[in-house]
C-alpha cells in the first residue's frame, strides 16, 4: 500500500518573552528542561525582532510571557512569537498568561469603550494561540472570552494557606474585601480560612459626580486581624485607603494578600507608609527593585505553572491539581 | 457612465419570536409600527417552521425573543429566525434578548463544564446576527463574549425610582445583596438611592462539602426597611431565605427588586408564602398566570427597548438613555 | 536540546446527550468500552447543565445524541456538550447525529424560509465539532452543508436484507416510492432487491391552491408485494395513503420499511389501524412506549455506529463498511 | 460637532467575465445600462488578467459568469473579478451563475470524493461574493452550500408555458422524467401542466458491477406525447436513450425541455440524429456554433436575470417573480 | 405595510491616536472637519484606557495613527480604538497607517521568524479594521496582507517633483539606489526625472559569515548629481555610508530622499555628520526635536491623506489621484 | 475508567494532480514510497472528477501539483483534491506548489486589480490546505500571504553550483539583472559566486505613455561571461532582449539561469533564436515537447522536493536543508 507509516511522539518545548525571565526559568527548571534558545532584540525604532534557534515542527509549544511593563512591548512580543511558531508548524500553542494584561477593562462601562480584555484574547488567537493558562483572571468571566481551552490556574489556596499559618489566632480573623466589587474574592477566602466577611463600602454623593462621601466599613472589625484580600495590588491608593479605615474602625492588625503584585506608580511609596503589617503577593509579575521591602513577601507561582503544563502535555487533568476551589 | 443610481434609503423591521408577543407588540406600538407578518409552527416532532411574510430585503431587522421556559425551543426558533433574515438577504441582524439564556453560565466553576453563555453569543453569530441587544445581563462582562456591538439597556433606574418612591422615609432604607456575588448590583442601588448597604453572607463548613452553617448578615438592618435586589429571581429559595434572615435580624419590612422574574419550580409557593411585602420586576419575561399576586409589581421595559432600536436605528446613541448608569 | 520528548498515543472517549441513552450504551458495549459518566440535569427554568467526570483532554471524543422529541432541547443539549470538551481540551469532537434533526427544511421551498438543515451543521461547527456521523440523511447533499468530514451511514442494506429475507417469493417483489421526491431511495432498493419500482404521484388541481386532485399509483403493482420505503415515517400521514392507494390498486401486501420512525402525533393511532402488514424501522429514535406493536420489527443501528466509530478512531475506512451502497 | 454628513445614494454597477457576454449584454440592455469596461486577457501562460476601467468603490456590483467551458478558467476568471472587487471596495458583490458549474457534484457518491459543488460555493464566498444569483440549480440543496443570501431563479414556468403553447391538445401529454434523479423536476411541470407522470427506470444487474440490464418505462405512454424533462442536457446520451425507450414502448412524439443546455462532446451527433422533435433549452449558456439545429429552440432567460437584479437592488422581492413556483 | 423607512445619510468621522496629533489635525482641517474628542491616557501600569465623547454610530470612521516609537504602544492603542469603534456600532472603519510599522518584516528570511508585517495586517483585521490606508508601503505586496482593500498612497511623486525643482541642471542628476532591495523604488525616480540609474552593491566575503568586503557603485556617478532614494530612513547607516561611497566615487553632490523618516538611534548624529546636501522627507512620522537640522525638508503628506480620505467616503477614486504612479 | 487507548501512529501520503506527474512520481521514489492511486478525468464539459482509491483518513497528506498550462484546470484540481482530502478526514494537508501559479499578480499595479497570488493563497487555505511548500516564490512575502505555515525550498544554490562548475574562469563572471525588479535574486548569486553585478535598466519616455526608450546596462560586462538569473522565464522576451544587450555591450559570453521554466508562447522561438550559449532551469514545470534543445539544461527538484517533505514528516528542519541562503 502507498505511504509511510512511523510510530508517534510528542515533545513539549517552553518559549519565553524578555517580560519576566526568572519565573520562565524557574518553570523550566520545575519541568526538568529547559528552556528554547531565542534571539529576541529591539531594533533601534523599537520593533521586536524574534527568532527561536531550535527547531519547533511538531511540538507542543508554550510561550510564557507576563504582561508587566512596558505592557503593550511584551504583549506584542507574545503576539510576534506565537506568529512565528504558527510559521514554524507549532503542533499546538499555548500563551502562558501568568497575569493577563488588561483584564480589568472586561466589559463597557460607558458607552465607546473597548473591551480589551476581550480585544487581547482575540489577538492571541488572531496571531495562532490555540490554549491560553493565566492565573487569577480579573474576573472568571474572561476564560469565556477566548474562543478555545482556558487553563485556569489558582493562587489563592497557597496564599490563604500562608496566611492562616501566620496568624496565632485564627478565631480572631476577618477577611475584608476593599470594595464591592471584590466581595467574590474574600468569600472565597472566608470558605477556606473559615472566618467571618467585612466589606469597606463606598457612599458616592449623587448630587456632585464623581465624588466619594466616605468608605464605611460594613462587618465587624474592632479588635480583629483583617485580611485585606484582592487579585491584584495596582497603584496601591485603594488598598491603603480601605488599611486606613479599618485601623480607624479598631482593627488590631491588617494584612493584605492579592495574587499579582503589580506595584506601579505610586505603590512603592503607599507600601513603604502603610500601617499593613504584612503584604503578600506571588511572583506572576517581577518585583520591582525599590519594592524589596521586609514587609513585603513573594510566593512563587513557577511550581503550579509547571504541573499544570505537565497536566496538559501529558492529557492529564489540570481541574485536579485545584481540587475545591473555584 | 455604466451603472444605475438611486438615492438610498433606510427600512426598519421589527420581528418576534412566539416566545413573549405581548412584549414585541408593545414594543411595536411604542416604535408607532406593526410586526412582521410571520408564520411560525411547530412541526409534529417539534421541529420549528418560520417565514416571514414580507420582505426583508435590504432592512435593519431587530428580531425579539425573550429566553423563557421552554427555553431552547425559543432559542432555537431566534436562531432560525436569523438565518431566515440572513439569507432574505437582510441588510443588518440585530438579536433583541430582554431576558437573556444561559446568562449565568458565563465560566467554568469546575474542569469540564460548557461557558454556556459565550456558546449562546457564538450561536447567534454564527446564524447571522450583527448586533445584540439586552437587558440588564447578569453580568456585564457577558458583553464581550459577542464579537460586535452589544447593546445594553438598564431597568436599574426605573426599579430604584419606583422603590424610591414607594417608601415613605428613605432614611430608613437599606440595600441589601443576597449573597457576596451580586453586591455590585447592590452598591448601583446604594449609589442611586443614597442608602446604605449590607450582605447576606453564607458561612460554609469546609469540613463537610456543601454544607451551609449559616447565613450571616453583615451591616445593620435592625428596624430599617430593607431593599433585596438581584438581576433576576428564578426559583426565589436564595431570596426568601435572605428575607427571613432579615426579619431574624430585626428588619422591619423587606421589599424585593429584580430586573427578571424567571419564577419558575416552586417560586410561585414561595412568593405567596414569604413575609416580603412587595416584589417589583419588569416585564422581560412573561408572568406565569399563577403569579398575578397583589404583591407582585410588573413595570414595562417595552418603553426602554422601543427607545433603543429608535436610537440603532437612526444611528443616535443608545448611551445618551442611560447617563449616569453602568 | 531543549523539550521534552514522549511516545504519543490515542485515547477514544465516548460520550452520550439524554435523548436516546440506550442506543448510546449499546454502542459503547459494542466497542466494549462505557460511556463517560457524565452530570447532565435542567435547571427550574429549562437551562441545561451538563458536566463531564472524567478528563477529556487530548481525546478523540464522540458524542451521541439522536435528535426525538424535545428536539430542541437535545440539540442544545448536544451543542452544550460539544462546547464543554472544545473547553475541555478535547484533541477532536465527532458529532453523531443518528437521527439528524430538521433535515427536511434542506432548502428554501419559498421566500424567507430558512435553511434550517444547514443551519443546524454551523451551529455544531460553531460550538466545536470536528466531524459528523450520520444515518441516512434525508438527502444526501446535507454532507454537503457541514464544513469538514462527514461519515455517512447506511441503514438500507440492513433493512432491504431482512425485507429480502422476510419474502417467499421475491419475483413477487414491487419497490414503492410514496412520492416523487424519495424515488432515489427506492431506486436504491429495486438494485439491491432486483424488484421493479412504481410511484404514488400525486396529481394537483392548480386552480386551487394546494388541493391535491388524487394520488396515481404510476407502474405495476397489481397482486404484487409492495415495499413503500422512505427513509423516515413522522406523521405517517403520507405513507399510510400511499398504502391505501396500493391496496385499492390491488396489491396482495404491502411492507413499510423505513430507516428513522420518528412517529409523532397521529403516526400511533395510524400504523395501528394499517393494513399495512409489517413496519420496519431502525433504532435510530427511540420508540414511543404506545407504539410497541407487533407489526412493528425494530433493527439495532448501533453495531453500524460501532463499527464506524472504530474505523474512525483507528483511521481506517469508513467507506468500506458499505461497499457497493451509495 | 466633528464630522461630515453628506446624503447615501446606492449605484449598481454590471460586470461581465469572457465566458458569455452575450447574456450580459442582453442583461444589461434589460437593466438600461452597459455593462463596466473591464480589460480582461490571458497571458503566455494562462493566467488571467482583469482590471476594471471604472471605479467599483462603494456600488452593488453584479458579476456575471456563466461556467460553459472552458469551465475551470471561467470560474477562475469569476473568482479573480470577484478579488478584484473586493480590493476596490465594493459595498456588495453578488456572483451571477447562469449556470452553477460543478453543480452535480453535490454529494458524495463514495468515500473520498470530493463534494465540489460546495467548494465553488465556498471558493465564491473566500474570494468576496456576499450574494449568490443562479437559475434553476442541479439540487434546491446547493442553496445551503452557500453562507448568505442566494437568488434563486427559475425557467420552468418560461420553458413549461412555451411547450404547453406549442402542443395542441394538451389532453396528451405526458411529462417523463429520465431516471429516477429528476422526478421531482418532472413532477412540477405535471403540476404547472396538468398532466400525468412517466419515469425511465434502469435496472442494474447487481451480479455485474455498473451494467445497468434495461431502462423500463414506468407509466402510460402509449400514443402520447412525451415531454423529457431535466435541468440539464449536458453529453445528451440519458436523455437520446429515454427518448428511444419511448418511442419503443408506443409514444407518438418526444420533445425535450431542459434549462441549460450544455451539449458537450458527442452531443452535437445525437441531437442530429435523434427522433425526438424539439429540443427546448434558455440562453444560460452559449449555444455552440455547430448545434444551430432547427430543431432546437432557445428561449431568453436575460429578461428573468435582469429583473432580479432590479429587485436586489431596489430592496424589493425576488420571491415574488416567481409566485407559485418552487 | 410593517416597517419605518427613512432616507439614508452617511457619516465621516476622524480619530487621531496620540502617536502624532498634529498630522492628523492637519488631515482634519484639510477636510474642513474636526477630531472626534477622545480621552486617552495610559493607567499607572501601562494599560492604555480610550473612550470617544461623540457617538461613531453608523459613522464612516477613520482611525489615524502613525507607528512611532514608542511603536508597540501606539499599535495596541489603535486596535484598542477600533475595538472600541466596532463595539460602538461604526458602519465601517478605515486605519489610517501613515508609516506601516514593521514593514520591514515582511518575509521569512530565516527559519522560525515571524511575517511581522502580515502580523500586523492580521491584528487590525481581528480588532476590526475593514479597509487600510497606507503611505508608500516598504514593499507594495504588504497591500496583499490585509483581506480587504488597502488605499496605497504615494509621496514619491510629491518628493521627485520637490527634487526636480531643486536642481538646476536635471542632466546631471543620477538616480541611486543605497542597496540591491530598493532598486524598484530607485528605477520610479528615473522614470518620473528621466534620469539614469546607479547602485551601491554590497560584496559579501561568503568565506567569513556576515562580513561585506565592499560596498562598490555600479553604474557612473562621476561629477553627477546623485538622489538616494528609499522609502524610509531608519539609523541612516546605510544612507549614509553609500553617500560616502558616492563621494569617494566622484559624486558632485548627494542629496537624499525618502518617505519615512524614521530617523531613530544613532541617526541624529549620522545626519548631522553627513556630507549629504540634503534630507527630504515627509511628515508621515512625527520629526525629533533634535533634527531639526536646515538640511532636513519636511513636506507634508496631510493633502494626500484628507484627498484620499474624501475619494473614499465619496465612493469616487484614490487610483485617480495617483494616475502614472505604480 | 471510561475509553480506548491505543498507541498513535503517523502515516505519509503523497497525491498527484496530473499537471506534471513525472516529477511527482520523482519525489515518490526518492521517498521510497508510491503515489497514493487515484482516478482523474475530465468530464465532456470540462468539470474535474477526482477520487482517491486509498484510505486517506489521519493520514499526513501532501498534494503535489505544478501550476503549468492550462494553469487555471490544474488549480481548480489541486482544490478539489484537497476538498476531498478534507472531507476524507485527512489530519493534515499540504499543497506542494513546485510552480506557484499567479505569483506574478502579488500587488497591485494599478487601482481596480485583483491580487491574485493573495487570491490562490486565500483558495488553497479555504479548500482545506493546512500547509504550503514551494519553490522560489516570485517574492518572499508572498510566504505572508498564506495564513500558516510556508515552506520555502531554494533552487538557486542547486542553480549556482550547477553554473559556477561550468565556467572555466570564475573571475570573468558577471552576474546580471535582467531589470530592475529582479536585482534582489541577482545579489544572491553574486553571493554565492563571489562575482559582480550588472543590470539591464530600462529607460522610459514619459512624454509618451508606455515607450521604453532604451535598456541600458548599468555595470561593466565587457569581454565578460554573463550569468543573467531570474526566478522564471515565461516567453523569454525580457532576457532574449536582456541578453542582446550584453552582447551589444561586449560581453564575452551569456548564459541564462532561472528556476522555473514556464517557456510559454513565443519562448520556443527565441530560445532556439538567441545567441545564449546555456539556459539552465529545473523541472519544476514539465518542459514543452518542442524545446528539448541542446542548449537547455534541466536539473531535477525532486530531491529537495522530497527531502522537504520527509523533514516535514518527522518534525525535523526544513531551514536545515538550506543553510545559508535566503
Amino acid at each position: 500500500m502507498s505511504g509511510i507509516t512511523t510510530s508517534g511522539e510528542k515533545k513539549l518545548k517552553l518559549f519565553s518573552g524578555r517580560a519576566h525571565p526568572e519565573l520562565a526559568e524557574e518553570v523550566a527548571r520545575a519541568l526538568g528542561t529547559e528552556l528554547v534558545p531565542t534571539k529576541a532584540l529591539d531594533f533601534a525604532n523599537g520593533e521586536i525582532y524574534v527568532r527561536f534557534l531550535d527547531s519547533a515542527r511538531g511540538a507542543d509549544c508554550f510561550v510564557i510571557q507576563s504582561h508587566t511593563a512596558p505592557i503593550n512591548q511584551w504583549i506584542m512580543e507574545q503576539l510576534i512569537m506565537i506568529d512565528a511558531l504558527k510559521r514554524a508548524s507549532a503542533r499546538s500553542i499555548t500563551a502562558i498568561l501568568p497575569f493577563y494584561g488588561y483584564a480589568r477593562q472586561d466589559k463597557k462601562h460607558l458607552g465607546r469603550e473597548p473591551i480589551s480584555a476581550r480585544l487581547i484574547a482575540d489577538l492571541l488567537r488572531q496571531a495562532g494561540a490555540d490554549r491560553l493558562m493565566a492565573v487569577d483572571l480579573h474576573t472568571a468571566q474572561i476564560q469565556g472570552f477566548f474562543d478555545g481551552p482556558v487553563d485556569h490556574l489558582f493562587a489563592l489556596p497557597m496564599l490563604a494557606d500562608y496566611v492562616g499559618d501566620r496568624v496565632a489566632d485564627r478565631s480572631k480573623l476577618t477577611i475584608v474585601s476593599p470594595d464591592a466589587g471584590r466581595v467574590k474574592v474574600a468569600d472565597q477566602w472566608c470558605d477556606r480560612l473559615g472566618a467571618p466577611l467585612a466589606i469597606i463600602h463606598k457612599r458616592r454623593d449623587m448630587s456632585q459626580a464623581n465624588t466619594i462621601l466616605s468608605a464605611e466599613v460594613v462587618g465587624d472589625v474592632r479588635g480583629r486581624t483583617c485580611v485585606l484580600v484582592d487579585d491584584m495590588i495596582d497603584t496601591a491608593g485603594t488598598i491603603c485607603a480601605a488599611a486606613d479605615a479599618l485601623f480607624d474602625a479598631g482593627a488590631a492588625d491588617v494584612i493584605v494578600a492579592a495574587t499579582h503584585g503589580v506595584l506601579s506608580g505610586p505603590a512603592a511609596d503607599r507600601l513603604k507608609n502603610s500601617r499593613v503589617s504584612e503584604f503578600v503577593f506571588t511572583n506572576t509579575l517581577p518585583t520591582p527593585a525599590q519594592l524589596q521591602l521586609d514587609k513585603i513577601t513573594t510566593l512563587s507561582i513557577a511550581p503550579s505553572i509547571a504541573a499544570a503544563v505537565r497536566e496538559v502535555f501529558e492529557d492529564g487533568s489540570v481541574t485536579s491539581l485545584f481540587e475545591g476551589v473555584h
